[in-house]
């Protein structure tokens, strides 16, 4: 099992980890105030977006740079390792001066220049799985960066495009064994792309602590409903404390852990 | 929450319950067997198929009306409930005759002469998915049923078509807690038809159960290799021993009993 | 080449055919109406539902054996070969003895049962492709009915569901060309479902000729904004005729024949 | 309807083109050969190559810049307008300082950083449809180009991935008549990518024509069992040969000329 070290967290081999935050970073205040609320929760590693890839370009095209600025503050500041997107290759060593991991977004899976580039930049990478892209061709795209010398690398099933119309994708858990079979690297689940719709996420989370992911990555804003962007998938602070307390519990579990020894961790926080 | 009840076993409203055997009835003898072999692992009906829906003309058709009468046989000689797949409206009061649950396979949800005659017949109906239909699709097919007075229905999700090519369907975990939102009616997961695939089969189970699911279906057989359909996806006897008593577990679990209760429960066997 | 002759009607075998007519039949005297001015047109076959496979219980569900007296009636009237629906076995002789060719719509493609016993009636079928199946689907579906001896078999493509979602389905017209490959069936299109638009059925219809469609089928109404069922992608009397001219011209071309030729024949109509 | 003018070729507004060429630029000799002899044939636009997106890191990824001096010599050798792909932002002078055209690729439509990078240059751009893209994606990922000032657009269905297997892709030849409805900008069709088999590609491109389609997109090479991508979906010479005589005629007959004057112009080559 190959994990990825990113400063103290270890990343997969039997450590399971949450990332959270706003799907775009908004604004200073809410930055901080977020990273501090997750920490609480017990989660790891902030996200955030400050280049946002979006269908129309009329829509809010995120902070850019000054966003970064924010997410390297905030993570410090809660004690959180960060991770935010990079869409273009002229832009990783500007997005990798403010935060700790690169984030390859679903669009961008097959984007293969990027992809050589992000390889031989060396820096921790979360690979998300194209929305229309097969699990066999995810493990290739991790190859291109293998193949450059960089194996800091995490999946992401994220959901796939398909005729179901009541969730944004169709959440395809059945990657996580599967790529556990295929595969050293860990992979982790996003139930906020992967089902689009904030009612189920928590169920879906627990799913795919069930099927084996080594982690989890959520939107979280104190707002959902004024949120920027994907305010439809996104807890607000009371639901994903709840749901924390629900995916550790079972993640001890999984583990053969007590919850007695679980909740006992989670209240240590 | 709208249980069904068949004899003395309730489906639904809390109580999880499991549906196993081959996916062709294949002998007398084999099926008392799987029948003895399931009932000792924990599992509440004995399902198997004698009309078999093949996509081509040349593959194995199923025992027709000999393989039910050895359903019955092996259900009532190892005290478990029974399901059996019926394909067309002139053969709902045979397959009832000897059957308790009569089920509407996935390429038959949206036959809706033969759920409007199910629908009539008052018999318990075990709903399978379209695998290419929507949810809202799988529960209007429902209201056909349920419109002719009929309201004894289990829904099941069993994967859906989409590109992906690593797994024989994929497995929509989400239709569970959605079903369970918009829906009285219990649901259950079979990741056998799920996935498609035997190894992958018990991490989804899991999934299924910490996402909601109120049972699970199972494809058992003695030698899966040998099966006369399906095999590839099918558990051997050892497979299906571990897979109940994870699942068991992690069901007690999800229920707030303790893994030890669980565990006393499943020794009781 | 199995071309598929129904009274003086041949279908396939270099020989263009239309089917027009309601998604579903009405009443008495629009029926007549439709008839006489398809056939003004120059189509073929009169086509009309009377037992509807709709997706909700509660939608219009056909007016039956009487619908079914309405299409022998207008037909006759008009000269015209008739097509209706069969949704479940026990209705086979009774749609047969109103109408020349019994249609297996997209729902019941693989409803196995009802296709071994139409092949076992022997008469003339038009079966659509599933909406959810591969072309080796629909060729193994017309191996059941071929097995049972019937080889009067006219196929159609209709459309696949898709992620798309400006079209009701993607109208696939890869399959005509492959259909020519791999059988020997005549193969007609049908750009009504296919897109589920009036507004570019025509052009659609064109390229369906172009790829080597034998014939097409297409939903006309006096009203389609009144229509019962799906109005939005029916033509009224006018789009219809402009389609005919361009459809007939393009197939005489096809052919090799001069347009002026085609021109003098629809004239002659 | 906008046009756009590329040299002395205008593409749109009821000028029928052609681009054809091999998937890959291989070497000199045969990129010169391949312009000869699709000029002979009335092609107007060369395809090659050089920046290849494969799914595989390990399969051949093109010549890069060398390839791209052989597009420039070969075109402008058979006075022929130029088409490459540029798949990273950091390339775009690089490409366009050898081709008149800049392709973005269906794995890169919604790689919007790329998209805005190429907007600001203002060179002429062939967008083609991502595989897992809808109609309105297309039409926003041309907007971002649009927003910067770049109106030299020309659209490109290609086909989207679906469960059908016996084609690559399916060709959603739906998109033509849409996109002329919904947008003023040319759009063409690649039916070699749009089913991926040699086979039936003159059909499926007679097809495109009879839709509307404002030019098509073929890859030829002259030896395709030993080309070094897409070898299965590439016609030979005489097919292509073949394809044009047939598509040359059936565009004249869309536009009202005979088959005579079309034949006349295709003997003038």
């Amino acid at each position: 099992m190959c994990a990825v070290k990113v400063r103290n967290l270890t990343i997969g081999n039997g450590n399971f980890i949450v990332m959270a935050g706003p799907c775009s970073i908004e604004n200073r205040e809410q930055l901080l105030e977020i990273a501090k609320e997750i920490k609480a929760c017990g989660a790891d590693i902030l996200r955030g977006g400050a280049f946002k890839p979006r269908t129309s370009p009329y829509s809010f095209q995120g902070l850019g740079e000054e966003g970064l600025s924010y997410m390297k503050e905030a993570a410090e500041a809660a004690g959180l390792v960060s991770v935010s997107e990079v869409m273009d290759s002229s832009d990783i060593e500007l997005v990798a001066s403010y935060v700790d991991i690169l984030q390859i977004g679903s669009r961008n899976m097959d984007n293969f220049a990027l992809l050589k580039k992000v390889g031989k930049s060396g820096y921790p990478i979360l690979l998300k799985r194209g929305y229309m892209s097969t699990i066999e061709e995810l493990l290739l795209a991790a190859e291109y960066i293998l193949k450059e010398g960089n194996d800091k690398i995490i999946l992401c099933e994220r959901g796939i495009r398909t005729f179901e119309k009541l969730t944004r994708n169709t959440f395809d858990l059945s990657a996580i064994p599967i790529i556990k079979k295929m595969s050293n690297l860990p992979i982790i689940a996003d139930p906020s792309h992967g089902v689009g719709r904030a009612d189920i996420v928590t169920p879906m989370a627990k799913a795919a602590v069930a099927a084996g992911a080594d982690g989890l990555m959520i939107e979280v804003h104190p707002n959902p409903k004024k949120a920027l962007s994907d305010g439809q998938q996104t807890l607000d602070y009371p639901s994903f404390r709840d749901l924390m307390e629900e995916v550790l519990e079972l993640s001890a579990f999984m583990r053969g852990e007590s919850p007695l020894q679980a909740r006992g961790r989670l209240k240590a926080l």
